[in-house]
């Protein structure tokens, strides 16, 4: 079927937040630690992170608009510290409670049962329970003007993995480590690997990695 | 183990692309569409789109730097109008084949074996063979200054996807359309759906959807 701009607009708005929100595809789930200046631990989840660049390693996250209070940007923007936690099967009823409404004084750690962790003397908690947790420091926060949301962008600072996820081209193994993946704003699903394929040649057949 | 921003630096380059094109988890596969001034089809392996905004319909999407030809970014930047086709288990050595480098007089439709294809006057080439295919218009492109790649924000214009992918709900069944996910810059994966759950409530435990 064909749906085209009218259609959308005439959408409910229930269903139109469903539907574009599932357009893209699969999404990265990550939750987002932060601490306020009165020692609140902040935990959010968030399905836009998405990588920059990696050299200097950067990578970016949307924060929805400033226009209501939003903790986890509020908090970036006055710490300039946050980390982002990698979602596992074992953790993604908790994961999606962190995205329920809350006050500035409740915790989402604990109404969503997840452990905050600091390490290192890195200013921002870790997700305990997360296999795979990254510090960050806050190096751009970049307006969209066509909906008022805005672009995060961090640069990576630490990186905590069990070693056995590394591999040895330096490729995470997010299949061991299994972390799920999300579509639109509350389906879950864990992944199976299809193929590793090799670097693409315009004139060679895609083969799998050698 | 731990890994710091020195032990990042100091990791040999494609060890270290590897490594950070892996770290936010699971990433959408998308082939982006568009078409030059001399009507050569444009295809690009993308796995950078993001979920901007629902009203106004918008999706984002990260482009490199442009110091270097980038066909894809310089004809959405000419015409104004690109596509998003959806990435299923099917095609995936296709839409691999297409991240290969390649001069602007080579359509990347031809080696990699997929077909372009124009629908209700959209004048950008959507994927033949992708279930999910998006027609959009370029509303913003934005400098990231942190690494010189852009943030390219477009406007949905048209959908095409088969109706019995389209739940009530309004959401996506990407396990029915075979989406695939990647992680890192070559491994593809399936999914299984772990688990569709209710909108979070602070005071109430995570429920599965009614």
């Amino acid at each position: 079927m064909n749906i085209d701009r009218t259609a959308i607009e005439a959408m409910d708005n229930r269903f139109r937040v469903n539907f574009i929100n599932s357009l893209s595809g699969f999404k990265s789930a990550n939750i987002i630690g932060t601490v306020d200046s009165n020692q609140h631990f902040n935990a959010a989840l968030f399905s836009s992170v998405v990588h920059i660049g990696a050299n200097p390693a950067l990578l970016g996250m949307i924060s929805r608009p400033d226009s209501v209070p939003r903790h986890t940007l509020e908090n970036i923007n006055n710490t300039g510290h946050y980390t982002i936690n990698q979602v596992s099967s074992a953790i993604y009823r908790q994961a999606h409670h962190t995205s329920a409404r809350s006050e500035r004084h409740e915790s989402e750690f604990e109404f969503g049962q997840l452990t905050p962790e600091f390490r290192d003397g890195f200013p921002a908690p870790f997700v305990q329970q997360s296999a795979l947790k990254i510090g960050l420091v806050s190096k751009e926060i970049i307006p969209i003007k066509s909906n008022g949301t805005l672009l995060i962008i961090g640069e990576v600072q630490t990186v905590v993995i069990p070693e056995q996820a590394l591999a040895n081209c330096g490729t995470i193994d997010h299949q061991q480590l299994d972390s799920v993946c999300i579509s639109g704003l509350n389906s879950y699903y864990t992944t199976h690997l299809l193929g590793q394929l090799n670097q693409a040649k315009k004139d060679q057949p895609v083969a799998p990695l050698d």
